[in-house]
């Protein structure tokens, strides 16, 4: 497994590979993954990778847990919500699962660091704006076709 | 129920109690949680709940799930590891679950308001920092004996 980001240019780094990949799921690709939640498995989460895919899976079973996870059967909410509804609720529980992470990762960084790490981090629209249609131009994944897992091409 | 923070200044308020609980859980009381958690249940999880009062618990079973979770089975982590890392560890994770609770409540802040909300959180050390040593002393929880719960009288 490749080591986690350490300085606040590496953490940073992940977390926009993941945003614009939990993006993508939730936007171009959000046909196969209201697909993918409706599975029948419980616990599935959506997790964006830093290496510009997506994934709905189940929590990983490392013991410890040495990550934060995202949250759990939030594909049980899916036939209580309207689609559209349910989109933004997965992408509030991406952008919260994303900060986590990278705050994580960020686990010793002092005051400053950390003020600057979230800077970084708030030059960004949330995924949930972006998704309710707050979106730049500039935000928009690139489009690739034929991708076994959905990536973007984007740095 | 009561209704989630909403406002920056409600947001900042709920954050700053739940922290001062786990803060709580981890110093003062961090014998009873290093033995709660030894209890032989999978998926325990350390609660700083907003009423002052911590506990270590299963997660909730709601359906849906409408809040970020702790992460579950650190209590796998407790043999693997000494106590002052355990504590370390469940430190660490009890930041990055609170700041994702925070910024959940607030999904609809703008741009400014997160960064306003940011900067109140850095204001406080992290959990992480308070039980590493690092830690100034006017953050230090009240010590209240014979507490059913192991609450703080903080504000």
């Amino acid at each position: 497994m490749a080591s986690n980001p350490h300085t606040v240019e590496e953490i940073f780094k992940d977390y926009s590979a993941r945003r614009i990949v939990a993006i993508r799921a939730l936007t171009h690709d959000v046909d196969k993954l209201y697909e993918l939640y409706d599975s029948g498995k419980d616990n599935l989460c959506l997790y964006g990778h830093s290496n510009k895919v997506w994934e709905v899976t189940l929590p990983l079973e490392e013991v410890p847990a040495n990550l934060p996870e995202p949250t759990l059967e939030i594909n049980f909410a899916r036939d209580d919500v309207s689609r559209k509804d349910w989109i933004s609720l997965v992408a509030m529980h991406s952008d919260s699962w994303l900060l986590s992470l990278a705050f994580y990762f960020g686990f010793h960084l002092n005051h400053n660091e950390r003020k600057r790490l979230f800077g970084l981090i708030n030059t960004l629209s949330t995924i949930f704006q972006f998704v309710t249609n707050n979106k730049p131009i500039k935000d928009m994944p690139t489009i690739v076709s034929g991708s076994k897992f959905w990536g973007s091409t984007e740095d």
